[in-house]
């Protein structure tokens, strides 16, 4: 797999995802409103993969600060308008926040050299954990597939998603190694087909059994095709359990609670939001309406046709069978699991 | 609204649907083949208009028939070539039956031009007789449309899948009539998208308040929009009310169902299989790969990708709310509403 981003110091290099499967390019960020546009173009996207991105805009952001002694409202205006860039997925703004109080909490003798060094440090390390957390999130939710598994998953929680090895993806990885794979259902994942050109191109490229379907075969899939579990990623998890993630996510867990097939969420510590108290509470994108009535450059629609264009919905957490994480999978009664998760998380 | 077919005597004029709404193109089909390969490639698409256009290709096919003496086995042999176009939709072999059966009650005295004759008066009848069904449907299924309704649908059950008027979208025409619509999400419907290239089109020539959505937004649109109805047409309905149509519409159904909101199908009799009992014997027709793996000539999965490509689903009986025909609607217990439909249209 290609590395979702490269930092060499004085830049940071992301994968173009939108030009994926077709063409490998990478862009060279020099600062950070162009990590910025990278985020907001979902040139980078996935929850854990903006995040990380984002840690490295900050640093690139600090070292464009030229007046020392207004460094940190310089940093937090950096800081808000990197979060600005996405609404919906909360490791962006946790990221952006982690960075900024680790300037924050330096001494203010400290040398600008250093301070800048210590926040790359931690960039670094939120990058590096994340492919951590991932592996365990695969170890963990390796368990919980059946043998033989027909899987169905929407979107891309992959490596491409994420650091390296993915939440959901990661868990499909993890259970291919386990041999437990029979095969995966890819939702091609309209209007942006993350599925079709970023999870399908991942399965493909490891040698793991997939099939392409349109979102809304997902359905009839799942009746005739013995699917017997259902995973996808998270872009922001409130303190109950309700799940936010790409728009599909709940019509899917719909459907699979319909056929009684478990449903599961693969996300690090860093999807959840413990200030959010329900899904009511996330706020969900809206995008701009040319990403249904067009597919590149073709027009598939009427002139002036009006849209409707939410990047995400939100699962309710009774729809969810489990939520697979770093430390661990939590289960329903989600308000007291995910309160012992917080407790976990603050040791 | 353009024709879907014009008849010339001659020739039959078949709106090229792939091409629409770019560009207005009718294809003239001199003979009977031509006819077969509008309908395989769904340059003609929606079951009553393939059952049209299948009648008059019988009188171009029994037109092309040189041999007088072995008529009615060269008819059969076109009446088969024609039905093996498209295995699901019953309204193709409904219409062809009928025109062959016309010519096989024909006295063996009777003149080839008088012949020709009568099987042209029939197809014309199924197509006129198509639009008036189509009103009546509107009609009585505009009095389940709640004042203000906000309705979803799926595919195109329109102008363009019929004669005219259309079966679904015929009741939405009628309930506008009638002042009750607010809104009508329209699902894309991949992989060819008839929702966004020819239902959105249907809506917005005629005013109708539209918002176009991709298929995964169903649910989340149901759910935060307040939608308070859900019609489709279908492709075939066995006896015990099991309906075949457009892949999407099962994944629908399960979702309208799971927010307690009504799902109508709106159906002429000739989208009824008399000879099926239950939803498990319609064959669902598999199309090519390419559909899923290409939009137009733009190629949005890697190469060489696994794809599933069922056209159809089937939704259970338990789902429908209600089945508009012509003669009313019927509810269930479906085996018996049925069966009682079916002594109706012996009468």
């Amino acid at each position: 797999m290609y590395a979702t981003m490269i930092w060499e110091k004085d830049t940071l290099s992301i994968l173009d995802q939108t030009k994926l499967p077709e063409k490998t390019v990478y862009i060279t960020c020099y600062n950070y409103q162009r990590v910025k546009e990278a985020i907001a173009k979902l040139e980078v996207r996935g929850a854990p993969a903006i995040g990380a991105a984002a840690a490295f805009a900050m640093v690139l952001g600090a070292k464009e600060i030229e007046n020392y002694s207004v460094f940190m409202d310089e940093l937090k205006k950096i800081r808000d308008d990197l979060i600005s860039a996405r609404p919906t997925a909360v490791n962006l703004a946790w990221a952006c926040h982690q960075l900024y109080n680790c300037a924050a909490t330096c001494s203010l003798d400290i040398s600008f050299d250093i301070l800048i060094a210590r926040m790359e440090d931690l960039a670094l390390k939120i990058y590096n954990d994340d492919i951590k957390c991932n592996k365990l999130i695969g170890k963990y939710g390796a368990e919980i597939v059946p043998d033989s598994a027909t899987l169905i998953t929407h979107c891309n929680a992959g490596a491409l998603a994420t650091c390296g090895w993915g939440t959901a993806l990661g868990v499909i990885r993890s259970a291919h190694l386990a041999k437990k794979i029979k095969m995966v259902y890819v939702d091609e994942t309209r209007p942006l087909l993350q599925g079709a050109r970023l999870t399908a191109y991942e399965l493909q490229k490891e040698n793991i059994p997939c099939t392409l379907i349109t979102d809304n075969m997902a359905a009839w899939t799942i009746k005739t095709k013995g699917v017997n579990i259902a995973i996808t990623g998270a872009d922001r998890i409130a303190l109950n359990g309700d799940a936010a993630n790409k728009i599909g996510t709940y019509g899917l867990a719909l459907i699979c609670k319909a056929h009684n097939i478990p449903f599961y969420i693969a996300a690090p510590i860093s999807t959840f939001d413990f200030t959010t108290a329900t899904g009511a509470d996330i706020p969900v994108e809206q995008r701009k309406g040319d990403e249904i009535t067009k597919i590149g450059d073709k027009v598939i629609a009427p002139e002036g046709v009006a849209t409707f264009n939410p990047s995400f919905d939100v699962t309710p957490n009774e729809l969810i069978t489990g939520i697979i994480t770093e430390y661990g999978i939590i289960r329903a009664p989600y308000i007291e699991s995910i309160k012992a998760l917080q407790e976990k998380v603050k040791k």
